[in-house]
This record gives structure tokens, C-alpha cells and sequence, in this order.
């Protein structure tokens, strides 16, 4: 991960002051929070999940927010920091690094774009946008939309009318349609009663070259990791791609689809009308699921899968004759 | 319910201009239409359904539209008129008393905000606001977004862009995302071929402190009622909530999820991504409901539910072995 | 299909222009391309589905595009043009006689309406209209809404905040609530690995009279054919209408329900919350198809059905107690 351009960046901090209540360091300074496989030896890092223990043992993280019973999956170039929740923790060190990144703030900067700026682009009405932003030739951007600061567009693009876009790096002759809300925040935060901790949303979303995305479609941008939408893939109207997910090249994703978050989706998956993916999954290349299905399991390359809970085609099929 | 700010409220009517057709008092005059709760003696009310005799039994209504079947549940104070379809000549009566409640017609006397009266608000470019919307200091308003006459918005409160709200009471600290549209009539009506008798809406949505709504997410006003959203309860991108509906607080609602109307929701209910909640039901505290199920029965305290349609944790896992 | 007046149509072409790689003729002229049942002697058509035969029996165009399997159902008077990926070949062709008909380029002629030109229709702030737009007297017409070219609005609708409609024939007395995105494109194309073939979208979107479109939906127009909305039919929010869709009069469509492609739905049919319908099925008139269902088969008349896949409401609960 390289400067986010999206937040702004806190930090240094020197370790005591990251964990308060705990006696550590006051002299070793941590620059940043990333997660296991991209943290330098100036970032801190987490592990959580046993699953990520291959990550876990070759990170170069100088420190890990994690478990006593996960501890030693860490190398020793790599401080254990030992807490009982290892996401409550993480999402305060989260916010002391990014402090504006837990809500969306409108961004108020927009303004009407410059034909100077951007001859080459053409504009609807009343289109709004922010600083910085870098938009390709031959792109065209539909009345009402908002498209925040920072955020590029590559060449050839067509972005439909109602569109919001934030924190978000679109490719080259991508296909927005109206009404999509691209690059919010994500759905995550320490449930706490009274006041949820809401923790911050840093990642990005990318769409690649030639995918397109439907209307009123809603794709958030990834808490530390980004939202990834491969090339050449196609999503129908209303689907929902939450935080973290990476969607492969080539995939073809059916209206009312919803992805919970952090499941990464292979090439050339194709998914029917209303099924649903759960979080953390890995769904192979060339799986077809099938519409309705609910997935709660990883699936492996060239399945077909379907049901509620997804099964193997053949299982649905002996199951509905039941 | 006190005074109706929303809505235009026409009356008294004497009882025989509210039924024509039958042979009623040309003196007793009616002064509004409430829930067998709510109403008060120069109130008329409705009895439809078993399941209400205990509100019936106590209410204070001068009379009551019922059936034959259901009319001794009604104190001597109420006088029945016996009809053979109560949410007909329901709907007949209400539209009386509210006549431009039927249908949104969208506010035309939308102005853009003046910095001298809301100097503590921040509004991106193109809001729009009815008259007499209170918004609290330090909240930001989004781009492009339309908040109707009478909205009351708490501080502390930040509003994406291109969002509607009318007929909503907002209250402090409390997060809304790009694309809602709430407050809006719900789906109700009395079916008639050729042409549909729309029921008036005449409720509001009242969305409690620290609480948030993701993007693209619809939250209908109640039809009598209000739909209420309980403090410090999120929800999640593209999330229904139909007319009545009543979420308690500390809530998580996952995304997509769908609730019918008139449902009443506990305390610390988790809901997965997907789920249906079917009408008139009522999930108890603490309850979790999986992603992808449909809940169509009332729901106990403290009970973990899965699938379609949705039974204990336990009996899913048992049906899905088989 | 008389002539489009939302796409720009070339032509005639000489056969052989249409069909490169085919040694066809040079002289026969092709006006336009059509369905089996609208074509005429000027006309291509294409039969890819064993379904159409008796469309294909009497279809009376010129030529059309088949397989060697299926060309023994057309007329001697209709040249069968054989190929093997029918779908494939039908897209290039109707890419050549309408160009831009393949992505939705924002309409960038919108303008704010003169009061000249539409005296009886109010408008709220900042809609857009594109050119030749038709609206009838005594609409309302919501801010930020766009309408473009074109498009045709009935006597006495209301059409919300943030509407997006294009390629659309709306009836009167319709209501179109906010958010609504209408006559986009649909979901059709030809999987190519790095580049799908999207396939052009030369139909329409009707909306009869008296029906109602709830907040935020989506209904896509058609491909060849026209995506309808029959008389007196309510949609609740958020439901998603694909392209050819056909729904009959006085059907009620629950929140959250999802129509795959070219689906045909009868009258007085009514389907409850987050239900899905498959692609290509006849459903009856009278049916009643549970929420959350979802429907892969032709349904007939007056049929209840529920469960996944929808089955008789009889076995659904046979299935359910087992």
C-alpha cells in the first residue's frame, strides 16, 4: 500500500501511546497500521484469524496486535502485542493513524468542472466534483453525479447520472450506470451499546479495464485492504459488494447479488439473480452459483454450486426430488 | 400522536359523512382517525385483527370500525360500526380526514439553505430544503440531496448526497448514506381492478440518536403509525424498511435485508445479509437471525434462527444434514 | 415496432454486408432486424429457442439467423442463415443496424424546462429534460430528476426526486417514487475473455396507466422487445425489472423482488417480498408466489406456490414439516 491519498495520515507514534493502558515502548515508533503481508518493519500489524497464519509467520511487521494463542505463528523480528479482542484494539490504533476515516463526510470542495481542466471530457449537467481528480479522454459523466476529491477515472469511461464515486480508482472503458454509490464506507464497526465504534474505512475500491456496474448498484471501499472489481467483469442492477471483497477478471454477477465482506471471487465466475456470498470466503476460477443460493463455504475451481445453503448442483438436484 | 406537521388534517366530521351509505348520527362529531391505542374519545378507531383485543379492551375511542366477530371485545364507551371489510372503509375514513397523504407528491417549494438561518449546518452544492426543516448545528448535509418541509434533523448528524427525506424526524448524531429515501408512503392498498385504493399514510419515520443507515437504503413512513429506527442501530447498504416497522436499539441489519411492514424488532437484534422479515411479527431481544432466511413466525428472546423458512440454529443444522 | 424513436437506426444493408465471413448475397437489402412475430418481408429475424417454433412457423421475414437444427421450422419463404452461436451473431448484426444502442451514454442535450413549452406540468428544482420530451397536464415532476429525450409522460403522474428515466413510454396517472432508474439497458451480452460483447438494447420501457413504481427500483429497457408494466400494477421498493420483462394488470409486486430476462407475468398476480422469478418462464394470471421464493418453472393459472425452488403452496408445507 502506498500513500493513501484518499485519508489523511497520522503519525508517527511511539508504541505507548497507541496502547495506553499497557506498558509499553516510549520509544519505538510505529508509522502506520497495514496488514500482515504489506506492513514494513516501521508499521504495526494484526492476526486474528488462524487462517492467516501463513501470512503471520513471513510479515515484517515490527509489532502484531493478536492473541496468546496465536503468538507464535509471528517471527521473531515481529513484537507479539497481546490483547483479548484483537479487532477493538485494532480499530483504536485504526482511528489514532486515521482519524477522518470512520464516517463519510460529504465532501464539501465540490465544484462544477472546468472545461480547461478537462477538454476532453464530456459533462452532464450540474455534475460535481472534487479536488484533484484525474479523469480520462473520450470519458462521458452524466447530470447529477459526484465524484469527490482524488478520486481518477481512466479513458473511455461512461459514468451514468446520480452517480456518487469516492475514494475509488476506476480503469479504462468502464461502464457506471445511474444511481451507483461507489467507495463508501463499509458495514463495520465494535458493536458497543449505546455507541457502536465505528472503525475506519482506509482501502479504496478499484474497477478495472472494461467491467461494468449496474444502476443503483452499491460497491464500499476496503477498511485496511480495497474492493477489488476485476476486468471484464459485469454486474447487474442492485447488487452489493461490501467491504474488502475482490471480484476476478471476466465474472458475470447477477442483479440483487449481495457479497458480504473480505471473500475474494476467482475469473470467470458467474452467479445468478439474489444469491448471496458470505464473508471470508475464497470462491474459485470458472465457479457458476446458481440464482438464489446463499454460499457459506469456500468453493473450488469449475463447481457448480446452488441451494441454501450452496451445495454441488448434483446434491440440490437429489435434494429437491427428496 | 399529537399535531400531524406532515399532513394537511381535515375535520370534524359528523359520523354520516364518514359512511354514507349506512344510517348513522348526523350530530356526533369526529375529530380524527387514531390506533385503538392512541385514540381518544372524540377519536374514531379500527379492530381487524384478533390479535389486538388487548389494545381494543382498554381503548378510548368514541367508535370503532369492526365485524360482527370482533365487536364485543370494545368497551360500552365505543360504539362498533359494523362493516364487512375494516381496512377498506378504513382507508375510506382516513382519506377523509387526510387527503394528500395517499401519494408523495414531491415538495415544490424546495429552496436552496440560507446561511442565516442554519449558520452552524454545513451543505454541500445543490441541497434543497422545504420550509421549516430544523437541522441541528454541526451537521453536514451532502450534495444534491432534497430534505422536504418540516424535517427535523438533530446535530451532530451527517447526511450523504442525493438523499430524500420527508416526514422524518432524525435525531442527534445520526449517520445517512448516499441514495436513501425515507420517509416516503409505504405499499399500501386496497386492491381494486383497474384501480388501486391507495391507503393514506399519514405516519412518520423517526430514526433515533446515533444510529446509521447505509447507501441505497428505503425506510417507509407508517401507514397510522410511525416507523421508528431504535438508537445505536445500523444498517447496512440497501436495506427495505416498510411502513410501521419498529427496530429497537443496538441493532445490526446486513445488507439487503428486507422487512415487510408493521414487524416490531427487539433489542440487540442481529440480522444477516439477505433475510426476509415477514408482517405483523414480533422478534424478540437479542435475537440473530441468519443471512439468507426468512422469518415468517414471532420470534423469542435471546434465539439463534437460520433459513427459509427460518427455525432454530439447531433444527437448520439437523435439516441441512440430512 | 414502428419506428425507434430512442435509437438511431442505419441501413439498409446488402446481406452480405451483415454476414462478412458467409458468401451471401450482394443484392438482397435488409432494412431492419426484428422478432419472429414483428418482422416483415424487409426484415431479418433469428430463432434460437425450440419454444418459438410456432412464432417461426408464420414469421414473415425475409431471412433468419438459425441452426441447422432448427431451420426446418421456418416458412420456404424465409432464408434460413445458419450458424453456430446464434445469440453471437444475432448482437453483431443489430449492433450494425443500431450503433449506439450497446451502452447508455448520458444524454448530454438536457436542459431545464421552459414553462412555454410544458404550462401545465410543475416541476420541482433543477430536473432536466432532454429534447421532445411529452409530459401530460397535471404531472409533478420531483428535483434532480432527469428525463431524457424523447421520453413519454402521461396526463396526471408524479414522478419523484432523483428519477432517472430514459427510452420510455409512461402512461397516465402513473407514480414513480424516488431513486427509480428506468429504461436503462439491461444485462445482456456475449462473454468474450478481456471484452464481453454487449448486446444493443433497441427496445422500450411502457408503463401503463394507474400503476405505480416504488423508490429506488430498476427496470431495464428491452432488447428487441419492449419491458412492460401492466395497468394498475404496483411495484414496492427496491424490486428489479430486467429487460423483456412483461407484467399483466393489477399485479402486486412486494419489495426487494427480482425478474430475470423476457419473463412473461399475468394479470392479477400478486408476489411477495424478496421472491425471484427466472428467466424465460410464463407465469399465469391469479398467482400467488410466496416471499422469498424462487421461481425456475412456468407457473399456471391461479397456482400458489412457494419455497426454493417454488413448488404448490401444498408441498412447500408437505416439504417444510418433514
Amino acid at each position: 500500500m502506498k500513500k493513501n491519498i484518499f485519508f489523511k495520515h497520522l503519525g508517527p507514534f511511539v508504541l505507548n501511546e497507541l496502547f495506553y493502558e499497557m506498558e509499553l515502548s516510549k520509544k519505538l515508533k510505529i508509522f502506520n497500521i497495514k496488514n500482515l503481508q504489506e506492513a514494513t518493519n516501521l508499521d504495526i500489524t494484526f492476526l486474528d484469524n488462524i487462517d492467516y497464519i501463513n501470512y503471520a509467520k513471513s510479515t515484517k511487521a515490527i509489532c502484531c496486535i493478536t492473541t496468546d494463542r496465536l503468538k507464535n505463528y509471528l517471527p521473531k523480528s515481529c513484537m507479539p502485542i497481546l490483547v483479548k479482542n484483537v479487532l477493538f484494539e485494532l480499530c483504536k490504533v485504526t482511528r489514532k493513524f486515521y482519524p477522518h476515516a470512520d464516517v463519510d463526510s460529504p465532501d464539501l470542495s465540490l465544484k462544477k468542472p472546468k472545461k480547461t481542466i478537462y477538454p476532453k471530457v464530456k459533462f452532464g449537467s450540474n455534475v460535481l466534483l472534487g479536488k484533484k481528480c484525474k479523469i480520462g479522454k473520450n470519458t462521458i459523466i452524466g447530470s447529477n453525479t459526484v465524484i469527490e476529491h482524488n478520486v481518477t477515472i481512466g479513458e473511455g469511461c461512461i459514468i451514468g447520472s446520480q452517480v456518487v464515486i469516492r475514494n475509488s480508482l476506476i480503469g479504462k472503458n468502464v461502464v457506471i450506470q445511474d444511481g451507483c454509490k461507489i467507495g463508501l464506507k463499509g458495514f463495520g464497526f465494535i458493536p458497543l451499546k449505546g455507541k457502536n465504534l465505528r472503525f475506519p474505512h482506509i482501502g479504496k475500491v478499484i474497477i478495472k479495464d472494461n467491467s461494468e456496474i449496474g444502476a443503483n448498484c452499491t460497491i464500499d471501499r476496503g477498511s485496511l485492504d480495497d474492493t477489488i472489481v476485476g476486468e471484464n467483469t459485469f454486474l447487474d442492477n442492485q447488487v452489493h459488494v461490501a467491504h474488502n471483497i475482490k471480484i476476478g477478471k471476466n465474472c458475470m454477477i447477477a442483479g440483487q447479488v449481495g457479497f458480504a465482506g473480505s471473500s475474494v471471487i476467482g475469473d470467470n465466475v458467474s452467479i445468478g439473480g439474489q444469491a448471496g456470498v458470505s464473508g471470508h470466503l475464497k470462491i474459485g476460477n470458472n465457479v457458476k452459483i446458481g440464482g438464489g443460493s446463499g454460499v457459506v463455504k469456500d468453493i473450488k475451481d469449475n463447481t457448480v454450486v446452488m441451494g441454501y445453503p450452496a451445495v454441488t448442483l448434483k446434491n440440490f438436484l437429489r435434494n429437491s426430488k427428496k
